[in-house]
């Protein structure tokens, strides 16, 4: 007899997929201590945080000095200065109703599209766009709802729903029933969006089917696009069947600083065996009462700061940056003769490499050659393989040499 | 068939402690608008930071605000400059070696305290002290490990291990096989602690047995005896079988800032149904890089403040603060003739209530008559039914108000 472990973490996969990108490029750069590797890999921001942001942390930090203002422990779900202006600015403004015991704010949606799992039961199916944020499925691995690996780099009881050039990364409903359904949209990794009339379709599906949508609009603030919706709550319907997840890692630069916010509508319900319906959001918050302890007073009043005249003409002037860049990336491998996607209302590039090149033979050749660090398609799942993934992210001078470094690279095929 | 809920989350109790506490407050607030009530109840930290941390803080949030010293994404499990600063200050001054992929930097031991047990499988056997921090229980009902609620308000799967003044709050060894063994020194709620003695036998035990133990010293700085263990690593062979939690909550004023770690040794093991052994750091490496992103920045470089001269001695003087509140509480209940813990090793006091009343009633009396909040003991479990805890954690003067106030009311029997 001995203390078992959760046996679901040895069907993992090796490594998480920016660890193994991390262990290439730490071991190219010991090899080649004097190349500049510029990387837009990793979906990281660069740039600094906006100056209201700065502001806001700052008084905040003042507040914890002080015994009059000094802040302990918060409420788990986050303040409501923040919450209410998040309802007002994002939500209010196109239409959109909540309450404010329907928004949790945490440290960031990695930790909430992960965590959400923990509310649903075991033998739920879960379907996932392919190629897939990896969280989504990693987190359902190590709750033992994916089943077991196969040969094609599928878990055999996850449902893939395939995005590619060829059904213009549109995903088809699944032939099964799913209970379920992870959607990212503006996609991470392929940059696509959906439009309202094909997420009317899986709002329908999940009324229909009592599924559920975990909708991660991490990127939400990239879009540039008339009928691109920003919210799933656009849909008529979706508050009875779907979360929505939004993070200011991307819209105000926050990866480094942590905040995020998750809306789970008290209409959403989970069935018990026998057929009950349980408020999701009655689980979500117990969980997260029981499990966390609130996001850092200061960094909460730092997101605040987004939501005045003077923050979101900062965060408009911080995502232009970052477009004016997925423009350069775009255009570039256009030029080159590279197959795009995504770029214009993401701030993801999502590029079909040359026939007969597998995605981390890509990956090696462009780091390798150019010195230049992107993302292996297959990293995002099996029809993933035969893309790859760059990012906006980095510096103006970053980008415009990493596509005059490729551009140099003259045997791509 | 429709998405289905963990019904584990059915068998919770009706809401966390706290919360509840929360809401008799808020009622009693308003039908009493103009009394000011003092709580003593929920440990939460009232002083502000410390000098050393703000000033630290402040440099960080100018980092963020500056490309050249911008920071995105960090690493999962914290940065280096905390993580050594942590091994040095709290570790190697006492003999104990750790390397550095040994601690993981979070954003709670609430958080990390609720998440260990993912790494574990479903059918492990748990062991609590009782009364117990609600969260070892709860997420491990969520878990499915803890079977059903009885009469008694225990989990029949839940090896429950009473901890009470017969027994001078000494848990003894369990007679049934146990595998993962929740120990938290010095103790919350009863703020009393486990000589070396006793730590050891524990440690042989989960030797012996292949258990694990889950060591909470969140309340480490708190300790002023000699012989009573700061860190379980200072009993011969508990790298092998414990886990460590630490706070920077209670140490240094972080409840709303947010900051802990957690260690866990190379060495200690969990294993296969095939009897396997697998590291449980590598287990807990995947779960964090999976599921979390790392503690903000700015709150880690404000943690790290605490680990210099000046920041030493601010917090020893922050927690002197407490333990003087600690002493006056003590004095002024044991004055008034109660049997009381605690409070020397720890800032929590433990009375035991007087014969024939329950600890909720005893609650509603001190809210009703003295507007003082303090913590039921039934809400830490069975055991914790007939004490009542009092923290130290408020300003010196409502500390003293809160007692002049108790020894006003006169009857309490």
């Amino acid at each position: 007899m001995a203390v078992r472990i959760n046996e679901n973490y040895l069907k993992l996969r090796g490594s998480y997929l920016f660890a193994e990108i991390g262990r290439r490029v730490a071991a190219f750069k010991q090899r080649n201590p004097h190349a500049r590797v510029i990387s837009l890999g990793i979906g990281d921001v660069t740039r600094p945080l906006p100056r209201a942001v700065i502001e806001s942390l700052h008084q905040a930090v003042d507040e914890m000095g002080r015994v009059e203002t000094f802040k302990g422990y918060g409420p788990e779900q986050g303040y409501d200065f923040l919450i209410k202006r998040i309802i007002e600015y994002d939500y209010r403004s196109r239409g959109i109703e909540l309450e404010e015991d329907e928004v949790f704010i945490s440290d960031g949606s990695k930790c909430d599209t992960g965590n959400i799992q923990e509310i649903f039961g075991a033998d739920n199916i879960v379907a996932v766009t392919d190629p897939v944020y990896p969280v989504y499925v990693d987190t359902n691995v190590m709750a033992g709802r994916a089943g077991n690996l196969d040969e094609s780099g599928k878990y055999d009881r996850i449902v893939y729903l395939p995005c590619n050039a060829e059904n213009n990364f549109i995903p088809e409903l699944p032939k099964q029933r799913v209970d379920m359904i992870y959607l990212c949209y503006p996609n991470n990794p392929t940059g696509m969006t959906l439009p309202k009339s094909e997420l009317k379709k899986w709002v329908d599906y999940a009324r229909e089917n009592k599924s559920i949508i975990l909708y991660d609009a991490a990127y939400e603030a990239y879009i540039r696009e008339e009928d691109v919706p920003h919210s799933i709550y656009e849909i008529e319907g979706a508050k009875e069947v779907a979360i929505e997840f939004r993070s200011f890692s991307k819209t105000a630069g926050f990866t480094g600083t942590r905040c995020a916010y998750t809306v789970v509508p008290k209409k959403v319900m989970g069935y018990t065996q026998r057929g009950e319906a349980v408020p999701l959001n009655r689980l979500w918050n117990r969980r997260q009462t029981t499990k966390f302890n609130g996001v850092s007073y200061i960094v909460q009043r730092g997101a605040a700061a987004i939501y005045t005249e003077e923050g979101q003409k900062q965060v408009r002037e911080l995502i232009d940056y970052y477009m004016a860049n997925a423009a350069i990336i775009r255009q570039g491998l256009l030029e080159m003769g590279f197959q795009v996607f995504g770029g214009i209302n993401a701030p993801y590039i999502w590029l079909k490499i040359p026939e007969g090149m597998d995605s981390w033979t890509f990956f090696d050749k462009l780091l390798n050659e150019a010195h230049v660090v992107g993302t292996p398609g297959v990293g995002f799942g099996p029809s993933g393989e035969g893309y790859f993934r760059l990012t906006a992210f980095g510096s103006r001078e970053d980008t415009r040499e990493a596509i005059e470094r490729l551009k140099a690279m003259k045997n791509f095929c």
